[in-house]
């Protein structure tokens, strides 16, 4: 252990600009526009691989952005842990509302400011260093495989095809990744549970061509108005999703299950205070906690039509959008969702409008048992680090390939996140504590130690 | 007659010419960004009132565009029309729906493609080429004077201000407008109806920064959800609208007047098929007709929140926002039910987001005496060269500035519209008949003609 944080300590300053570097690289997966600065940035981390006397490391294209495999295989009486991560980013908009720019880190009190800090180049590439500490002081006691994609933010649109297509070379014990966040710094944490996706687009055209709100206005529906009021439709004043068949599936947690969340440290006015609201309007009968873990939900990403240019139009629009994601907690199955929302959603529409829904992606969501190896081996390594036994947690985000990963490779994946909440990730001024990501290289080793000594072949 | 018909007939290219000149030249009002292009038409038209020889003409500069007046002064003996127009246009936008650049007009069966061919510069042209052909037969019978503006897109945002300043300069006996349009080339109609308009745009903030949808969604409330659910409840399933004392002094119209209203040429499956829609959607109790123009309405001209790129983001956005306007009917006040909107749209939001709402610009509505001298005259007019007389409607549109003229200057406008519905005004290929134009032409020194005997002094 001290020689770890000593070592750490000795290069802190190149494993920063190292950092840096990549965040440096706008990696957009979501707009064509970054196309060559997405393929730059895995080419970056192919270098660093390398630099790393990993035994194999290849950048594999996709239809899509490409996948970049690296391994260091010690022997086939150890374990193999497969480490996970996604190089690409979340577009920076709105970049009005940055206080530095998205891609031109900087540090302020303590954290790195910068697109990416911490979802996910920052926590993606503490596994680089904890693997460069490990090489130093000669401890790689796993057999290592490293998964880094670029199109984690787009809905990982074609990993899943590549690792059903190469079950052999990713065969592992266990999938490591680093995407989540803890509680707090002082309050370690190990996400358990996570919610599923269901992502599609909605138009509503009502007249052939935009027309004159003067002379038309009144006869003609207007897809906007419309679009609103099939909006609104969709939850009840109790804030529960009336699409048809929407809760089927979902499972009721048991008393004691929510009794246990329910000792997670939170304050609803610190919260609520946090991001500048009177009060929060989740479902009724329900925690905070609860719905932003537990329970679906259904929020509208974006919206537009007609003119939204300065001054005023009086124009009574052909087209009005949406984009529309619902998050999902287990049992329920992205598809199936998406095929209930396409359905209920052309249902409701008004004869007067056409209504097209595009099904964009999904994820399922996910459950870790607390009694895995995997889990106990997290457990065990935030101990020593921190010095204070993590507690398990339920994360709202959706990490799709979890569920993926047991699908298809049929192993668990352990959730070793070190970001925070406030790191504000896909939002303006996105962050990484610097004490994060130092903490995160300095674990990651123990989680290999304790997950070799538990898997002793 | 046959004389003005001869002069039109030799000089037909050049007007169509100079009309061309004046369309290609983009003075979209509401956009900063073509402030040198307004300026540039106001110059144009200037220089073309010099060349009819007009008494004066000026350039008056305001805070936002420039105003054009000039006039002709034949005798204190004679009658006075005060002939309004305007140059700006509205925005193109959304620019991949036009057939051929908004700007560079074309001719195609028989019709002018472009922006503002219409609305209003192709019929406000009309009006000097009338005055070319009456010099030219020397056949001035009224003093003309001309007002020009540059803002009737804007709400005439300084319009107001100019009339109450000039009041003796602008001193007449009528205003006459061509900025409206007819029930068909063969059915020629003169608007003696019009709706006022009150444009607001509301912004809907909930938290203070863009959050993650998955990390938050279910407990904070989506100002984009909300949005949709405000505008939803602004209108009940009848199509009335739910805005406290909306309705407290609209004005009921006698059956008497239902029936005439009934009489004009008006076919539900045409309209439907010309727009590609199913049905129309007017308020419960009223015709199609009635909804369009004698009663009141409420349309969402633009909507935008969240992420509206390519691609999938899921963000819970900080703020969504929403361009509302209300078509008015004689006795609603624009101000009033701005105000009323503004109460009753703060009064329904949820105390989890904050909402500002700003009064855009709003106008009153008219209506015009079918006894007056005014409507005689242009009846007469296009009786003669229509060989038809026209039939008295509403429209659904508004011209502020009739209401304006009547406060300031204390006389009525006739509304000497020559466009079609089917002209798309406002909308992609926005186009004006050349049969309308050459009529347009050959109809208004008709009306001089006819205004003057009715008004010897």
């Amino acid at each position: 252990m001290e020689q770890i944080r000593t070592y750490i300590e000795a290069n802190k300053d190149r494993f920063l600009n190292e950092l840096f570097d990549l965040l440096r690289i706008p990696s957009v997966s979501a707009d064509p526009a970054y196309k060559k600065d997405v393929a730059r940035a895995a080419e970056w981390l192919k270098e660093k691989f390398t630099a790393l006397n990993v035994d194999r490391v290849e950048i594999y294209p996709t239809k899509g952005h490409p996948i970049i495999y690296a391994e260091k295989i010690i022997g086939p009486d150890k374990p193999t842990v497969l480490v996970y991560g996604h190089y690409d980013v979340q577009p920076p908009d709105p970049l009005d509302l940055w206080e530095s720019p998205p891609f031109e880190p900087v540090i302020k009190n303590g954290k790195i400011y910068a697109r990416g800090s911490c979802d996910d180049k920052g926590q993606m590439y503490m596994h680089l260093k904890a693997l460069e500490v490990m090489n130093a002081m000669d401890a790689v006691n796993c057999n290592l495989k490293f998964l880094i994609e670029g199109e984690e933010e787009v809905g990982s649109a074609h990993l899943g095809e590549f690792v059903k297509a190469n079950t052999d070379l990713l065969a592992c014990d266990i999938v490591l990744v680093s995407d989540t966040s803890m509680v707090a710094n002082d309050v370690p944490s190990i996400t358990v549970g996570l919610r599923g996706l269901a992502y599609v687009e909605v138009t509503v055209t009502g007249p052939n061509r935009d027309l004159h709100s003067g002379t038309y206005g009144g006869a003609v529906a207007n897809p906007i108005n419309v679009l609103c009021e099939m909006i609104a439709s969709l939850k009840d004043e109790d804030q529960r999703i009336m699409v048809e068949g929407f809760y089927d599936n979902v499972v009721e947690l048991s008393q004691e299950e929510r009794t246990k969340m329910a000792e997670k440290p939170f304050n609803h006015e610190t919260y609520c205070k946090d991001l500048g609201i009177a009060d929060t309007r989740g479902e009724t009968g329900y925690s905070d906690i609860e719905v932003i873990s537990i329970r679906p939900t259904l929020d509208v990403n974006g919206i537009w039509g007609g003119y939204t240019g300065e001054g005023a139009k009086t124009v009574l629009p052909s087209k009005a959008h949406a984009k529309i994601s619902m998050r999902l907690v287990p049992n329920q199955k992205s598809g199936e969702i998406m095929e209930l929302f396409a359905r209920h959603f052309k249902k409701i529409a008004p004869p007067q409008v056409k209504v097209e829904v595009n099904l964009h992606h999904g994820g399922e969501a996910a459950v870790l048992s607390i009694d895995s190896t995997g889990y106990e081996a997290a457990s065990l390594a935030m101990k020593e680090t921190f010095g204070k036994e993590p507690i398990p947690t339920r994360e709202g985000g959706s990490i799709p390939i979890v569920a993926m990963f047991q699908d298809v490779l049929g192993v668990n994946t352990v959730l070793f996140g070190f970001g925070l909440n406030a790191d504000a990730i896909h939002s303006p001024n996105e962050s990484y504590g610097l004490f994060n990501y130092f903490k995160g290289i300095e674990t990651i080793p123990r989680f290999y130690h304790y997950f070799a000594t538990l898997n002793q072949k």
